[in-house]
Protein backbone atom coordinates (compact mmCIF):
# COMPACT_ATOMS: atom_id res chain seq x y z
CA UNK A 1 0.00 0.00 0.00
CA UNK A 2 0.89 3.68 -0.85
CA UNK A 3 2.30 5.80 2.25
CA UNK A 4 -0.62 8.27 1.27
CA UNK A 5 -2.99 4.72 1.77
CA UNK A 6 -1.36 3.99 4.69
CA UNK A 7 -1.91 7.27 6.53
CA UNK A 8 -6.00 7.67 5.60
CA UNK A 9 -5.98 3.67 6.61
CA UNK A 10 -4.04 4.55 10.04
CA UNK A 11 -5.64 7.64 10.34
CA UNK A 12 -9.40 6.21 10.15
CA UNK A 13 -8.55 3.40 12.49
CA UNK A 14 -7.31 5.37 15.47
CA UNK A 15 -9.97 8.02 14.91
CA UNK A 16 -12.66 5.12 14.83
CA UNK A 17 -10.98 3.64 18.37
CA UNK A 18 -10.29 7.13 20.27
CA UNK A 19 -12.39 9.51 18.88
CA UNK A 20 -10.96 12.28 16.23
CA UNK A 21 -10.27 14.60 19.12
CA UNK A 22 -7.88 12.71 20.43
CA UNK A 23 -5.72 11.64 17.62
CA UNK A 24 -2.77 14.02 16.61
CA UNK A 25 -0.63 13.84 13.00
CA UNK A 26 2.79 12.82 15.42
CA UNK A 27 0.33 10.24 16.93
CA UNK A 28 -0.39 9.06 13.53
CA UNK A 29 3.30 8.88 11.86
CA UNK A 30 4.58 7.34 15.17
CA UNK A 31 1.83 4.76 14.59
CA UNK A 32 2.87 3.82 11.22
CA UNK A 33 6.75 4.54 11.92
CA UNK A 34 7.45 7.56 9.53
CA UNK A 35 8.55 10.71 10.20
CA UNK A 36 5.96 13.63 10.95
CA UNK A 37 7.68 15.01 8.25
CA UNK A 38 6.63 12.45 5.64
CA UNK A 39 3.17 12.71 6.43
CA UNK A 40 3.43 16.73 5.99
CA UNK A 41 4.47 15.80 2.67
CA UNK A 42 1.09 13.93 1.89
CA UNK A 43 -1.16 15.64 3.99
CA UNK A 44 -0.25 19.40 5.33
CA UNK A 45 -2.72 18.93 8.89
CA UNK A 46 -5.18 16.71 10.03
CA UNK A 47 -8.14 18.35 9.04
CA UNK A 48 -6.84 17.10 5.10
CA UNK A 49 -6.69 13.81 6.42
CA UNK A 50 -10.29 14.06 8.27
CA UNK A 51 -11.73 15.78 4.79
CA UNK A 52 -9.95 12.71 2.63
CA UNK A 53 -11.79 10.24 4.40
CA UNK A 54 -15.20 11.95 4.63
CA UNK A 55 -14.75 12.01 0.59
CA UNK A 56 -14.17 7.95 0.94
CA UNK A 57 -17.28 8.06 3.12
CA UNK A 58 -19.12 9.66 0.11
CA UNK A 59 -17.81 7.52 -2.03
CA UNK A 60 -19.05 4.31 -0.50
CA UNK A 61 -22.96 5.61 0.01
CA UNK A 62 -22.94 7.07 -3.75
CA UNK A 63 -21.79 3.29 -4.76
CA UNK A 64 -24.30 1.95 -2.43
CA UNK A 65 -27.12 4.28 -3.00
CA UNK A 66 -27.61 3.79 -7.04
CA UNK A 67 -31.46 3.27 -7.45
CA UNK A 68 -32.00 0.22 -10.22
CA UNK A 69 -33.07 1.81 -13.61
CA UNK A 70 -34.59 -0.89 -15.44
CA UNK A 71 -37.37 -2.42 -13.04
CA UNK A 72 -39.31 -1.52 -9.70
CA UNK A 73 -37.71 -0.87 -6.49
CA UNK A 74 -38.28 -4.08 -4.07
CA UNK A 75 -38.42 -4.55 -0.47
CA UNK A 76 -34.71 -6.27 -0.60
CA UNK A 77 -33.51 -2.87 -2.56
CA UNK A 78 -34.67 -0.78 0.57
CA UNK A 79 -33.46 -3.16 3.36
CA UNK A 80 -29.92 -3.23 0.87
CA UNK A 81 -29.81 0.70 1.49
CA UNK A 82 -30.67 0.57 5.53
CA UNK A 83 -27.78 -1.95 5.75
CA UNK A 84 -25.35 0.54 3.50
CA UNK A 85 -26.11 3.01 5.70
CA UNK A 86 -25.22 1.61 8.93
CA UNK A 87 -22.41 -0.16 7.12
CA UNK A 88 -20.81 2.77 6.48
CA UNK A 89 -21.82 4.74 9.99
CA UNK A 90 -19.91 1.55 11.14
CA UNK A 91 -16.97 1.93 9.60
CA UNK A 92 -16.79 5.79 9.58
CA UNK A 93 -17.89 6.01 12.91
CA UNK A 94 -15.54 8.56 13.95
CA UNK A 95 -17.57 11.13 11.57
CA UNK A 96 -20.92 10.63 13.61
CA UNK A 97 -19.53 10.56 16.92
CA UNK A 98 -20.18 14.88 17.23
CA UNK A 99 -20.72 15.79 13.74
CA UNK A 100 -21.77 19.10 14.55
CA UNK A 101 -18.49 19.81 16.32
CA UNK A 102 -16.12 18.18 13.49
CA UNK A 103 -17.70 20.45 11.01
CA UNK A 104 -17.65 23.39 12.97
CA UNK A 105 -13.62 22.58 13.18
CA UNK A 106 -13.11 22.14 9.30
CA UNK A 107 -15.11 24.97 6.95
CA UNK A 108 -13.68 23.13 3.88
CA UNK A 109 -15.74 19.68 5.60
CA UNK A 110 -18.68 21.74 6.70
CA UNK A 111 -19.00 22.77 2.82
CA UNK A 112 -18.25 19.39 1.24
CA UNK A 113 -20.34 17.76 3.74
CA UNK A 114 -23.60 20.59 3.33
CA UNK A 115 -23.22 19.94 -0.53
CA UNK A 116 -23.32 15.85 -0.53
CA UNK A 117 -26.15 16.33 1.80
CA UNK A 118 -28.10 19.13 0.04
CA UNK A 119 -27.95 18.89 -3.49
CA UNK A 120 -27.37 14.41 -3.76
CA UNK A 121 -28.21 12.78 -1.03
CA UNK A 122 -31.81 14.70 0.21
CA UNK A 123 -32.48 14.10 -3.75
CA UNK A 124 -31.43 10.74 -3.22
CA UNK A 125 -33.91 10.08 -0.28
CA UNK A 126 -36.80 12.09 -1.87
CA UNK A 127 -36.77 9.57 -5.08
CA UNK A 128 -36.22 6.76 -2.84
CA UNK A 129 -39.24 7.44 -1.28
CA UNK A 130 -41.30 7.87 -4.07
CA UNK A 131 -40.28 5.05 -6.03
CA UNK A 132 -41.36 2.81 -2.83
CA UNK A 133 -44.30 4.65 -3.28
CA UNK A 134 -44.53 4.01 -7.13
CA UNK A 135 -43.56 0.30 -7.18
CA UNK A 136 -46.91 -0.03 -4.17
CA UNK A 137 -44.69 -0.94 -1.81
CA UNK A 138 -45.28 2.19 0.55
CA UNK A 139 -48.82 3.84 1.37
CA UNK A 140 -47.95 7.80 1.62
CA UNK A 141 -48.83 10.86 0.59
CA UNK A 142 -46.92 13.20 -0.98
CA UNK A 143 -47.15 15.66 1.74
CA UNK A 144 -45.89 13.02 4.68
CA UNK A 145 -43.20 12.02 2.23
CA UNK A 146 -40.46 14.62 3.28
CA UNK A 147 -41.60 14.64 7.25
CA UNK A 148 -40.56 10.50 6.96
CA UNK A 149 -37.53 11.27 4.86
CA UNK A 150 -36.17 14.11 7.59
CA UNK A 151 -37.09 11.75 10.06
CA UNK A 152 -35.32 8.59 8.92
CA UNK A 153 -32.23 10.72 8.23
CA UNK A 154 -32.37 11.97 11.72
CA UNK A 155 -32.69 8.31 13.09
CA UNK A 156 -30.27 7.56 10.65
CA UNK A 157 -27.47 10.10 11.35
CA UNK A 158 -27.83 10.29 15.06
CA UNK A 159 -28.31 6.57 16.15
CA UNK A 160 -24.74 6.06 17.55
CA UNK A 161 -24.28 8.95 19.51
CA UNK A 162 -27.91 8.30 20.95
CA UNK A 163 -26.63 4.53 21.89
CA UNK A 164 -23.41 6.21 23.40
CA UNK A 165 -25.64 8.11 25.77
CA UNK A 166 -27.77 5.92 26.90
CA UNK A 167 -25.80 3.24 27.57
CA UNK A 168 -22.13 5.17 27.95
CA UNK A 169 -20.78 2.00 29.42
CA UNK A 170 -20.79 0.08 26.08
CA UNK A 171 -18.76 0.73 23.23
CA UNK A 172 -20.67 1.39 19.88
CA UNK A 173 -20.98 -1.86 18.38
CA UNK A 174 -21.87 -3.49 14.90
CA UNK A 175 -24.86 -4.54 16.86
CA UNK A 176 -25.93 -0.91 17.41
CA UNK A 177 -25.94 -0.44 13.86
CA UNK A 178 -28.87 -3.43 13.73
CA UNK A 179 -30.65 -1.60 15.88
CA UNK A 180 -30.44 1.05 14.27
CA UNK A 181 -32.17 -0.24 11.23
CA UNK A 182 -34.70 -2.11 13.27
CA UNK A 183 -35.61 1.73 14.19
CA UNK A 184 -35.83 2.90 11.06
CA UNK A 185 -38.13 -0.16 10.00
CA UNK A 186 -40.45 1.23 13.23
CA UNK A 187 -40.64 5.19 10.95
CA UNK A 188 -41.57 2.61 7.97
CA UNK A 189 -43.75 0.05 9.46
CA UNK A 190 -47.40 2.25 9.26
CA UNK A 191 -46.87 3.04 5.75
CA UNK A 192 -45.85 -0.66 4.47
CA UNK A 193 -48.66 -1.87 2.09
CA UNK A 194 -50.87 -4.67 3.18
CA UNK A 195 -49.46 -6.94 1.07
CA UNK A 196 -45.96 -6.75 2.42
CA UNK A 197 -46.36 -7.19 5.66
CA UNK A 198 -46.04 -10.54 6.63
CA UNK A 199 -42.64 -10.23 4.83
CA UNK A 200 -41.87 -6.35 6.45
CA UNK A 201 -42.89 -8.51 9.76
CA UNK A 202 -39.83 -10.96 9.23
CA UNK A 203 -37.38 -8.17 8.19
CA UNK A 204 -38.00 -6.56 11.74
CA UNK A 205 -37.67 -9.72 13.13
CA UNK A 206 -34.38 -10.33 11.29
CA UNK A 207 -32.99 -7.09 13.19
CA UNK A 208 -34.08 -7.48 16.38
CA UNK A 209 -37.34 -5.45 16.53
CA UNK A 210 -40.77 -6.16 17.70
CA UNK A 211 -42.64 -8.36 15.44
CA UNK B 1 -30.69 37.71 43.16
CA UNK B 2 -28.06 35.72 45.40
CA UNK B 3 -24.43 35.15 43.84
CA UNK B 4 -24.60 31.68 43.62
CA UNK B 5 -27.94 32.14 41.37
CA UNK B 6 -26.30 35.21 39.37
CA UNK B 7 -23.20 33.09 38.68
CA UNK B 8 -26.23 29.87 37.75
CA UNK B 9 -27.99 32.82 35.02
CA UNK B 10 -24.57 34.10 33.51
CA UNK B 11 -23.22 30.81 33.15
CA UNK B 12 -26.53 29.31 31.34
CA UNK B 13 -26.35 32.42 29.37
CA UNK B 14 -22.90 32.64 27.98
CA UNK B 15 -22.92 28.44 27.70
CA UNK B 16 -26.51 29.10 25.24
CA UNK B 17 -24.60 31.74 23.29
CA UNK B 18 -20.96 30.55 22.71
CA UNK B 19 -20.96 26.80 23.76
CA UNK B 20 -20.07 25.26 26.82
CA UNK B 21 -16.41 24.46 25.82
CA UNK B 22 -15.71 28.28 25.08
CA UNK B 23 -16.72 29.56 28.52
CA UNK B 24 -14.06 29.26 31.23
CA UNK B 25 -14.89 30.01 35.04
CA UNK B 26 -12.71 32.87 34.60
CA UNK B 27 -15.02 34.10 31.68
CA UNK B 28 -18.03 33.82 34.12
CA UNK B 29 -16.34 35.71 37.13
CA UNK B 30 -15.36 38.50 34.99
CA UNK B 31 -18.85 38.80 33.19
CA UNK B 32 -20.41 38.73 36.35
CA UNK B 33 -17.72 41.58 37.87
CA UNK B 34 -16.78 38.65 40.70
CA UNK B 35 -13.59 37.49 41.66
CA UNK B 36 -12.20 33.94 40.29
CA UNK B 37 -11.81 33.13 44.23
CA UNK B 38 -15.21 34.05 44.51
CA UNK B 39 -16.62 32.14 41.83
CA UNK B 40 -15.02 29.20 43.55
CA UNK B 41 -16.40 29.80 46.61
CA UNK B 42 -19.61 28.42 45.04
CA UNK B 43 -18.64 26.06 42.51
CA UNK B 44 -15.19 24.11 42.73
CA UNK B 45 -14.97 24.04 38.96
CA UNK B 46 -17.06 24.49 35.77
CA UNK B 47 -18.42 20.78 36.08
CA UNK B 48 -20.19 21.59 38.62
CA UNK B 49 -21.83 24.48 37.23
CA UNK B 50 -23.16 22.74 34.34
CA UNK B 51 -24.42 20.10 36.86
CA UNK B 52 -26.23 22.35 38.67
CA UNK B 53 -27.80 23.87 35.83
CA UNK B 54 -28.43 20.71 34.41
CA UNK B 55 -30.84 19.88 37.59
CA UNK B 56 -32.68 22.78 37.06
CA UNK B 57 -33.37 21.22 33.48
CA UNK B 58 -34.19 17.97 34.91
CA UNK B 59 -37.12 20.39 37.61
CA UNK B 60 -38.30 22.17 34.83
CA UNK B 61 -39.30 18.76 32.44
CA UNK B 62 -40.49 17.13 35.80
CA UNK B 63 -43.06 20.15 36.59
CA UNK B 64 -43.67 20.27 33.23
CA UNK B 65 -44.54 16.45 31.99
CA UNK B 66 -46.92 15.34 35.03
CA UNK B 67 -49.49 13.56 33.96
CA UNK B 68 -53.59 14.15 34.79
CA UNK B 69 -54.53 11.84 37.91
CA UNK B 70 -58.13 12.65 37.80
CA UNK B 71 -59.05 12.50 33.83
CA UNK B 72 -58.03 10.83 30.81
CA UNK B 73 -55.37 12.09 28.73
CA UNK B 74 -56.28 14.73 26.60
CA UNK B 75 -54.70 15.93 22.46
CA UNK B 76 -54.44 19.32 24.46
CA UNK B 77 -52.14 17.36 27.03
CA UNK B 78 -49.94 15.66 24.25
CA UNK B 79 -49.18 19.04 22.95
CA UNK B 80 -48.25 20.75 26.08
CA UNK B 81 -45.78 18.01 26.71
CA UNK B 82 -43.83 18.39 23.09
CA UNK B 83 -43.95 22.17 23.55
CA UNK B 84 -42.51 22.25 27.07
CA UNK B 85 -39.91 19.42 25.34
CA UNK B 86 -38.67 21.83 23.15
CA UNK B 87 -39.22 24.94 25.09
CA UNK B 88 -36.72 23.06 27.97
CA UNK B 89 -34.43 22.38 24.82
CA UNK B 90 -34.61 25.61 23.68
CA UNK B 91 -33.84 26.93 27.16
CA UNK B 92 -31.06 24.73 28.06
CA UNK B 93 -29.40 24.27 24.32
CA UNK B 94 -26.01 24.00 25.58
CA UNK B 95 -26.72 20.82 27.08
CA UNK B 96 -27.62 19.20 23.61
CA UNK B 97 -25.46 20.76 21.12
CA UNK B 98 -22.75 17.93 22.00
CA UNK B 99 -24.44 15.36 24.65
CA UNK B 100 -21.80 12.63 24.55
CA UNK B 101 -19.04 14.53 24.55
CA UNK B 102 -20.68 17.11 27.28
CA UNK B 103 -21.29 13.74 29.63
CA UNK B 104 -17.77 12.05 28.41
CA UNK B 105 -16.04 15.14 30.03
CA UNK B 106 -18.53 15.50 33.32
CA UNK B 107 -18.60 11.83 34.66
CA UNK B 108 -21.42 12.65 37.89
CA UNK B 109 -23.41 14.60 35.39
CA UNK B 110 -23.29 11.22 33.09
CA UNK B 111 -24.13 9.41 35.97
CA UNK B 112 -27.09 11.89 37.02
CA UNK B 113 -28.45 11.78 33.36
CA UNK B 114 -28.50 8.26 33.37
CA UNK B 115 -30.41 7.48 36.55
CA UNK B 116 -32.87 10.92 35.06
CA UNK B 117 -33.23 8.87 32.25
CA UNK B 118 -33.22 5.28 32.59
CA UNK B 119 -35.58 5.38 36.03
CA UNK B 120 -37.73 8.40 35.11
CA UNK B 121 -38.07 9.52 31.74
CA UNK B 122 -37.94 6.41 29.74
CA UNK B 123 -40.68 5.49 31.97
CA UNK B 124 -42.64 8.58 32.05
CA UNK B 125 -42.91 8.35 27.69
CA UNK B 126 -43.93 5.11 28.13
CA UNK B 127 -46.71 5.87 30.63
CA UNK B 128 -47.76 8.55 28.64
CA UNK B 129 -48.09 6.52 25.57
CA UNK B 130 -50.32 3.72 27.27
CA UNK B 131 -52.51 6.68 28.45
CA UNK B 132 -52.65 7.86 24.82
CA UNK B 133 -53.66 4.63 23.72
CA UNK B 134 -56.11 3.82 26.46
CA UNK B 135 -57.56 7.50 26.50
CA UNK B 136 -58.31 6.39 22.57
CA UNK B 137 -56.14 9.24 21.22
CA UNK B 138 -53.80 6.82 19.61
CA UNK B 139 -54.02 3.27 17.96
CA UNK B 140 -51.05 1.36 18.62
CA UNK B 141 -50.03 -2.00 19.19
CA UNK B 142 -48.00 -2.63 22.53
CA UNK B 143 -45.25 -4.25 20.37
CA UNK B 144 -44.68 -0.81 18.63
CA UNK B 145 -44.72 1.81 21.97
CA UNK B 146 -41.48 0.91 22.53
CA UNK B 147 -39.65 1.22 18.82
CA UNK B 148 -41.84 4.90 18.94
CA UNK B 149 -40.74 5.70 22.39
CA UNK B 150 -37.09 5.83 21.22
CA UNK B 151 -37.78 7.24 17.74
CA UNK B 152 -39.61 10.44 19.59
CA UNK B 153 -36.49 10.78 22.00
CA UNK B 154 -34.13 10.57 19.15
CA UNK B 155 -36.07 12.85 17.04
CA UNK B 156 -36.57 15.33 20.14
CA UNK B 157 -32.74 15.13 21.97
CA UNK B 158 -31.30 15.72 18.50
CA UNK B 159 -33.50 18.21 16.68
CA UNK B 160 -31.14 21.00 17.35
CA UNK B 161 -27.70 19.32 16.25
CA UNK B 162 -29.56 18.11 13.39
CA UNK B 163 -30.77 21.76 12.51
CA UNK B 164 -26.95 22.89 13.05
CA UNK B 165 -25.56 20.35 10.36
CA UNK B 166 -28.26 20.92 7.92
CA UNK B 167 -28.13 24.68 8.47
CA UNK B 168 -24.80 25.85 9.87
CA UNK B 169 -24.76 29.13 8.63
CA UNK B 170 -27.99 30.03 10.64
CA UNK B 171 -28.24 29.57 14.65
CA UNK B 172 -30.62 27.25 16.70
CA UNK B 173 -33.95 29.39 17.36
CA UNK B 174 -37.16 29.02 18.40
CA UNK B 175 -38.45 28.39 15.06
CA UNK B 176 -36.24 25.07 14.92
CA UNK B 177 -38.57 24.07 17.95
CA UNK B 178 -41.80 24.56 16.41
CA UNK B 179 -39.82 22.28 13.16
CA UNK B 180 -38.92 19.92 16.29
CA UNK B 181 -42.36 19.82 17.06
CA UNK B 182 -44.09 19.40 13.88
CA UNK B 183 -41.51 16.16 13.44
CA UNK B 184 -42.65 14.38 16.14
CA UNK B 185 -46.14 14.94 15.00
CA UNK B 186 -44.81 13.58 12.03
CA UNK B 187 -44.31 10.37 13.90
CA UNK B 188 -47.30 10.43 15.85
CA UNK B 189 -49.30 10.75 12.77
CA UNK B 190 -49.79 7.46 11.60
CA UNK B 191 -51.20 6.57 15.04
CA UNK B 192 -53.83 8.97 15.66
CA UNK B 193 -57.23 7.59 15.75
CA UNK B 194 -59.61 8.15 12.91
CA UNK B 195 -61.56 10.71 15.07
CA UNK B 196 -58.78 13.32 15.82
CA UNK B 197 -57.31 13.56 12.96
CA UNK B 198 -58.99 16.69 11.83
CA UNK B 199 -58.23 18.18 15.13
CA UNK B 200 -54.20 16.75 14.36
CA UNK B 201 -54.06 18.16 11.35
CA UNK B 202 -54.78 21.69 12.49
CA UNK B 203 -52.17 21.22 15.02
CA UNK B 204 -49.79 20.04 12.39
CA UNK B 205 -50.35 23.16 10.49
CA UNK B 206 -50.08 25.53 13.64
CA UNK B 207 -46.45 23.91 14.11
CA UNK B 208 -45.62 25.08 10.17
CA UNK B 209 -45.62 20.68 9.35
CA UNK B 210 -47.81 19.69 6.14
CA UNK B 211 -51.46 19.24 6.30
Amino acid sequence: MKTYDRILAASLQLFNEQGERQVSTNHIAAHLGISPGNLYYHFRHKEAIVHQIFLQYQDFIRARLTLPSERSLQVADMLGYLDSAFDGMWQYRFLFYDLPGLLARNPPLQQAYQQFLQEELNHTLHTLCQRAVDAGLLTLDASDINPLVVNIWLVVKFWFAFEQVAQPSQAVSEASGRRGVSQVLALLKPYVADALRPGFALAQARYGGAD
